[in-house]
């Protein structure tokens, strides 16, 4: 079968389409954009679910997270700050499941992960099963910037956490009542034969500085139900974050083990940087054709190398927010609001 | 700047050229070729540290893996099947660091890790810091094969392997006097303020079967010294193991935190599946130019989905063998020999 051109010829095009990107991308820094977007998580919020109060309190959240990172980015601050701020302002909100108010195990713990990648440097940390760590993303980031290691897991990161100083909480501390009877839910589902788990929830952001330089964060309670030691994707630097300067940032939100087979994050990248797609058909070739074809659901939010921001889902909804210094301010649920 | 054609002349391109390579699949499929490579680690093997009786014992279980995981593929069994023979042969062997004989931790401690992956249907399974299951791969498998998950680490793995009915054994009968002297020699370097970790070691199979599936699968105790709780790309799907049929089957060996910042394994796959690049030029392209640029060492075995056996890595050496059925037979430690 004959192409009528050799892949000579196509590497060719390919490495003048680089340039050509790498161009438009120094322009972009030229007009220091900045530009940065969280979600708080996808899955089935039916809207009757969700109360006026209680949408009001979400939306006032994800506005709280969005502009935490915004002012870190406004001030001249790095990506990489920018998104620890903003995921710790959802951490903090009992609201989202991760950090307090993260979902429940299976023996009724909370058990949590998260990693952080530096799209300058490609520096990456990431922290998966700790129980006593009040903001896993700050350890993961600790983890990227204290230690030789870009995965810490279970008892072995909490030393690491000691070791740099951070106060351990309670197991306790992150347990609110509506996760309780979320649990409890599950597992009445579960003894009559329903679904085992459900995935909701997880946190993250992504962000793009003054420099040009991307990164991503994510965190997460993981699957109300899920058996201890059952890790997602969220700190699985390439499925749940990835982030590369020129590029792409992605934080993924949905059915961790969909993300992981398909390596979400790191696959939109390579779509961007390998078949030269934009950052919109990348996502929606990922989440719309092989997540889909897999029968995964989810979402994600992510940048390009300029600070377009694409946030996308194939879930009924993701709670998310955007805002970059072309003046875009956007708080969502579902597809058209 | 313009390139003379455009974005959809590319794909257009691209898509023609994906045709191209799957009618090329179904022709070697046609054939019913099948293929299998090992490798037993990378790292610095200084050859005048490797005495003859030494370097003959390790080929001869390079050979015992590579020819039970064939033996599987003759008779007409899975690429699934024959790596985790492959891989089961040299956890079981004290010589390289995976099961029997892992390297241990600045604790004294062997914490295990494996993944592994089929390219057929994108089904994974993959634990980490397990102390107690004598062969990691298999209850790697048996996660992907018996769970609804993907990752589990730690002593929640270990509770899902005696509910799968494995036996576990005391974490001593993974340690072996040399790993106990190495570990000694580590901690020493390391107060003298040398070097704190070693990578070397990790095992890994690769394989094509009859049907024209690709899987892969890694196993390693980690690095020697190195800090309870840390996880490196082994059992993290798209950076140490991936499998994606048509495409590749990639397993890593090396300094695992550089393997999971740049997702080796999936990067490898995106280089062949998006830019068109042969298996062995995306393979030159990740471990010599990006992660020798990182400043990373390791190796990589892999396969495409023609049966194109690739073992290639950027450090001294790399204990590997392969077999197909074309006739190749290989055993091999340094570049040349």
């Amino acid at each position: 079968m004959s192409c009528g051109l050799t892949f000579r010829a196509l590497r060719a095009l390919l490495a003048c389409l680089a340039l050509a990107s790498a161009g438009a991308s120094a322009h972009a820094s030229d007009e220091r954009r900045i530009a940065i977007a969280v979600h708080g998580g996808a899955g089935v919020i039916a809207p009757a679910e969700l109360t006026p109060e209680r949408e009001a309190s979400i939306r006032a959240a994800l506005q709280a997270a969005v502009d935490a990172g915004y002012a870190v980015l406004e001030h001249g601050g790095s990506s990489l700050d920018a998104v620890t701020a903003a995921v710790r302002v959802l951490e903090d909100d009992p609201q989202f499941n991760a950090g307090r108010g993260a979902v429940l195990t299976h023996d009724g713990a909370a058990e949590l992960d998260a990693s952080i990648m530096d799209g300058h440097s490609l520096r990456a940390g990431a922290v998966a099963g700790v129980r006593h760590v009040k903001n896993p993303i700050e350890l993961a980031r600790l983890v990227m910037d204290k230690s030789p290691h870009v995965f810490l897991i279970g008892s072995g990161a909490e030393e690491f956490a000691l070791a740099q100083g951070l106060t351990l909480v309670p197991n306790e501390y992150f347990r609110t009542p509506e996760r309780e009877r979320q649990l409890e839910r599950a597992k009445q589902s579960e003894r009559a034969g329903g679904a085992k788990t459900s995935a909701t929830g997880t946190v993250g952001a992504v962000a793009l500085d003054r420099d040009g330089n991307l990164a991503a964060a994510t965190s997460t309670g993981g699957m109300t139900n899920k058996r201890h030691g059952r890790v997602g994707d969220s700190p699985i630097i390439g499925a749940g974050t990835y982030a590369r300067n020129g590029v792409c940032a992605v934080s993924a939100t949905g059915h961790g083990e969909y993300f992981i087979r398909l390596a979400v994050a790191h696959d939109i990248c390579s779509l961007v940087a390998y078949r030269g797609l934009t950052l919109d058909e990348a996502v929606r070739e990922v989440l719309h054709v092989k997540l889909q074809g897999l029968g995964g659901d989810g979402g994600v939010i992510a940048l390009d190398g300029e600070g377009s921001i694409v946030m996308d889902f194939n879930s009924p909804g993701m709670f998310r927010a955007a805002r970059d210094s072309s003046g875009r301010r956007e708080i969502a649920i579902y597809r058209d609001r």
